[in-house]
């Protein structure tokens, strides 16, 4: 390990150049005036793993931006390890909020300011020069290696599970293994060893035919608001819990390592909410603020609608309401099976002379690689050795479809080593990667790849 | 009497001339294209009561379209009866709905077609008509007789409180009389003896200071739209009855008479409930459908908005959320104190860790004579006299402003004997008056200034 830990030292100038290099390279993803530097940054980071030592490298074409492919599979016995990442990038815009110009790397106080540094180049391109320096040292790596790199993640990914789909053999593996998020604090590493699943659903109460005249019919027919109200007011007990039936049915009751684990997020609950100008926090009791936005499932009313929404009152009975409504879910809660739950109880608690309908419109599936698996071990491991202290294990709260679909659809272990650190904008001007982070990341996935080797993943 | 029945048919067929005359006036108020026919309409009202034998008469510029004045007041020691009503119409659009010209009056079926025919054109006429009798006849009235005609009616009488604030002493009366309705049922003669009053506010939820990500705060922050349908769904119990403390304070439980009353009215609750679409009619237990939309305040949310309002479900957690409601009272509630423990109450169940703010926007007294009140058992009789059949005593569960003005301001009763009929398509195409009861009218109202005239109202 002493021999890539000196080529990093040895070639630092020139993969800062290389990095800024493509950094300059304007991957819009959703600007079509950019379609031309998409297939540049394609083809950049095609050449630039190529230059590595990655063999069969590909610019695959899509509906949309390509896909570029790379392996290596000479390690034989070994595990095979996927490392996702996106070229492209957010547009750059408001631009006068931009100290110096968003596509022209500039760095200042050991951080690289341009639009892509965190999101996702600079972390995207550790990976690279780890493969470099082993190819380039040993001529070989200590594992497989595959590389599946897309250009429209800003875009939502409409063509990557299609392409997963399509490419199952060819992308198999056992770990895919994703820097493409922040760490939990300057200095403090963590995983992401799970995140939560999404269910979404619209609910419509339908009253009498038409609007009444609240002086002729007012108090004697059924309001739709008030059904509604009643309705969503159900939905929730006194204690912050969900109130629909079986609605946790089968999630797992936190582990003390958890419980222990969550706690030692870096979170002042107090700041928090004086951060948001809230009075109190809320949410389920028993529960920290950490355990209730990540490891616990919720049901938020996301909109609500209804009656006449002009300036001024009228005095009308309405006949319609509307609200919509998210989930968020843990394993092994599924959204269909969710859905089906709220519907249910939607439809027990009608209110009466009304007419509700319900219609599901989003789902996802929670994702989550147990905090004992080898893989994720290896990855704190990895990241003890290079940063001095061990990764903490924490969840998402939100839900990253493709992480899911790269689960499902490989049947791999999903391990999410972020490298980039909170407030280094990404999406906003200013977006800046810190370089420390940038050499602790070639060490700490050095380290991984040499763990990932001792595995029996098979 | 019959000296006065005699003349109404005498003279039948130009009364009817007349008020083809008076329809054909565009007198729509709420268009400045017709200002000069305000005041042509003005002027014909005017000329039509001096030729009837009305004293000082008098067109009363205002800020917006004339007021009417007349008065003849030489029947010492016996009561005064205002007449109120309106010359101005709604506007006749749409056109091409109209079976014949809307200012040019069409008599089919023994039905006056026209835009103001029954609203209120042809009911005012009526009492025109029936001073011209007696003042022809007799060279007097039985009672003392102002006429108030406004041209405002239709864009909610901007002018005309001031109007009466300001000429207090000119107007003094012991009764106001308005025609300017429907009586319940064909051949079933009725007295509207009560109103009921408004009182509307908006509620504002203020959670964070902003919408937040459901994925990174979502079960840990409290959702402006689940504490504002909380607030809303506690302000009704179970039983359908309104759950702010003190809300029913004062109201005195309906007497058999009125139950009585009510129960006579016409109105089937299972043909309402299937004209409306509904599965099942809604209200406060233990109350009828009439009592509880004309007799029992109620409290009605109007309008609901909160989170995203564009298309699809965008997963947050909404930081705004707001709500109106309007309610209708009846005696004794008073508007600002409604208001007041309404918002009280929405203080007092504000759910954890979120601001509500309330603005008190709607306020309008209930309006009440007693049926067992002389003037309103001399219309009945009256009523009776003319129809064969005694009135019916209803209460209106809308609000007409000007009624309880009237009421307050000059210190009177309110008596309201409608000659209109359900289904004479007010400020719809088509509107027409039967001329049976403009008939019946002249009677109805002829034997009613003689029952006055024996009342000892001072």
């Amino acid at each position: 390990m002493d021999a890539i830990l000196s080529y990093f030292k040895e070639h630092e100038s020139r993969f800062l150049e290389e990095l800024k290099q493509y950094l300059r390279i304007p991957s819009v993803s959703a600007l079509s005036a950019h379609q031309s530097d998409m297939h540049a940054c394609a083809k950049w980071t095609a050449d630039s793993l190529r230059a590595a030592g990655m063999e069969n490298v590909e610019v695959i074409e899509t509906a949309g931006h390509p896909i570029v492919y790379a392996d290596w599979l000479h390690a034989e016995g070994k595990p095979t390890i996927l490392v996702y990442g996106h070229y492209d990038v957010q547009p750059a815009e408001p631009l006068d909020l931009w100290k110096s110009e968003p596509f022209e790397p500039e760095i200042r106080d050991g951080k690289i300011y341009a639009r892509g540094a965190t999101d996702d180049k600079g972390q995207l391109f550790i990976h690279a020069k780890v493969v470099e320096a082993w190819l380039h040292t040993y001529g070989k790596l200590p594992v497989n290696v595959k590389f599946c790199i897309e250009g429209e993640e800003e875009i939502t990914s409409p063509n990557l599970p299609a392409f997963l789909e399509a490419n199952k053999e060819k992308l198999s593996c056992d770990i895919v293994l994703i820097s493409d998020g922040p760490m939990i604090a300057d200095g403090q590493p963590s995983i992401e060893y799970g995140l939560r699943g999404v269910a979404g659903l619209e609910i419509h109460v339908q009253a009498a035919n038409g609007d009444l005249h609240s002086g002729l019919f007012g108090g004697g027919v059924p309001n739709a608001i008030h059904a509604l109200t009643d309705l969503l007011s159900s939905l929730h007990s006194a204690d912050g819990s969900i109130a629909v039936e079986g609605f946790y049915e089968g999630i797992e009751p936190l582990s003390d390592e958890e419980r222990h684990n969550f706690s030692m997020q870096p979170v002042d609950e107090n700041q928090v909410k004086e951060s948001l100008g809230l009075k109190a926090l809320y949410g389920e009791e028993g529960y920290s603020f950490v355990e209730r936005t990540t490891a616990r499932p919720t049901l938020e009313i996301t909109s609500v609608t209804g009656g006449f929404q002009g300036e001024g009152i009228k005095p009308i009975v309405p006949c319609q309401a509307s609200a919509k409504i998210a989930c968020r879910l843990v394993p092994p809660q599924k959204p269909d099976d969710i859905l089906d739950k709220v519907e249910r109880h939607i439809h027990e608690h009608c209110p009466t002379g009304v007419t509700v309908s319900v219609k599901k419109v989003l789902r996802g599936n929670p994702y989550m690689t147990p905090i004992d698996h080898p893989a994720v071990r290896a990855a704190s491991d990895a990241y003890e050795k290079a940063y001095g202290k061990p990764a903490i294990y924490v969840r998402g709260g939100g839900s990253i479809p493709i992480v899911e679909s790269f689960s499902r659809l490989l049947e791999a272990s999903v391990v999410l080593m972020g490298f980039g650190l909170p407030g280094e904008n990404l999406h906003a001007p200013n977006e800046n990667f810190d370089l420390g982070n940038f050499a602790k990341g070639l060490e700490t996935t050095s380290y991984y790849l040499q763990n990932v080797a001792e595995l029996e993943l098979k």
